[in-house]
């Protein structure tokens, strides 16, 4: 048996999340489907991480073990000639019997794209959440290192998730400009259900000026509604998941 | 009566390109329905030039008149509001009665973007052309400089078009790199029909090492027959008009 390591992208458009689910079409039905297909035989994949529903990805990461003899640089092509085209493997690897997809993480990367023209570009508007009107750069810099480090991120989390620990270390959150575009990009070696999101919809109500830069007294009130509102998933990539 | 000059911004993928035509939906159709629910009266608009089905616009400039009194900083939002999440318009500014979206336009501004990964980047898959294998930039620069100045371009042009002449000057074809995407920029003071995705096909076949660099002999045989494949519609967008 061998322990193959596949990285995808896909556009989350079309899909209810990566996770399966009964009842509802998903990356990673679609993706399990494949690989039945090109290797002969049904699989369960391990995934770094669920990403919601409408949530793309250009990095995520997943394993699967096969005792097939396709050569690990053709299963990309023979994957890809397969899967939908909003879902592409860029990219497979033979790793160790150790490896898992979640378990291995060392962290994650997240960016959200908000386009802040007074019009929506038009040939962004599947990956960028459209929002006019001024957003203040430098007191949404200044509010995102607020929430660098260890922390217990439950204000940041949405409801109906359960999880051992809300702690998490967040270890890069950076605000830049790019053509008109605002891009924030969130890293961790793990996030809470909607944590982005959530941080994102902060970050805008600072940059709007109806909220303190600081927020270390929303970390500390440890309560969902402190924080700012979740923004649309469609901003939302998972660019990259690393590994030690 | 106004003249009011509209740049918008579209995605064409939806639409048999941007002339109006009898039982297909395109966007000048859709445009003309949009101003005639703000505006109270049916118009018929003028355009810079039509692009082909599929291809995308960030910059396509229209004209119509009006006598509406609507405040002239308020009509992108009025017909946004109104218009598919595909078109989008960006501007509208009073003109003089002499501006012509097309004859008033001094040169347009194409790129052609072509994705030269392995795999395609699934979140570029509508408005870039995959192509994968070796593509030398070198090479594709140093033709592209062969087809400056002012031509004959008979040789780059789609069948079925009547024009009364063959000549462009084509100012600007830069070859570019970013990123692994290549990006191609045109810029004339008009395209012959199907002009840019010729010269991208051309351009391709020598950045193949399946052409020679030196494009002055296509120009000279001025028959469509020399010159390379015409490339998909879809990694075309008019980024720009230019008026004096």
């Amino acid at each position: 048996m061998q322990n193959i390591k596949l990285t995808i992208g896909y556009d989350g458009s079309r899909y209810h999340g990566f996770q399966l689910q009964k009842n509802a079409i998903t990356v990673q039905e679609r993706l399990e489907k494949a690989i039945h297909t090109v290797f002969g035989n049904p699989v369960r994949v391990n995934s770094a991480g669920r990403t919601d529903s409408g949530v793309h990805a250009e990095g995520q990461v997943v394993n699967f073990h096969s005792s097939s003899q396709i050569p690990i640089e053709r299963i990309p092509y023979a994957l890809n000639s397969v899967l939908p085209s909003d879902i592409v493997v860029d990219r497979a690897e033979k790793v160790s019997e150790m490896f898992h997809a979640r378990y291995s993480a060392v962290s994650k990367v997240y960016t959200y794209t908000i386009d802040n023209a007074p019009h929506p570009r038009v040939l962004a508007r599947h990956y960028a959440l459209h929002l006019r009107g001024t957003l203040e750069l430098a007191l949404m810099k200044k509010a995102a290192i607020t929430l660098l480090g260890n922390h217990d991120f439950s204000s940041f989390m949405g409801s109906a998730s359960s999880v051992k620990t809300t702690v998490r270390h967040l270890s890069r959150l950076n605000v830049d400009d790019s053509d008109g575009f605002i891009i924030i990009t969130a890293e961790a070696n793990g996030f809470l259900y909607n944590m982005v999101r959530i941080i994102v919809g902060t970050l805008v109500e600072v940059g709007r000026g109806k909220r303190e830069p600081d927020l270390q007294t929303l970390l500390k009130a440890k309560n969902r509604n402190v924080a700012g509102r979740t923004v649309s998933p469609h901003g939302l990539i998972l660019r990259e998941v690393k590994y030690s």
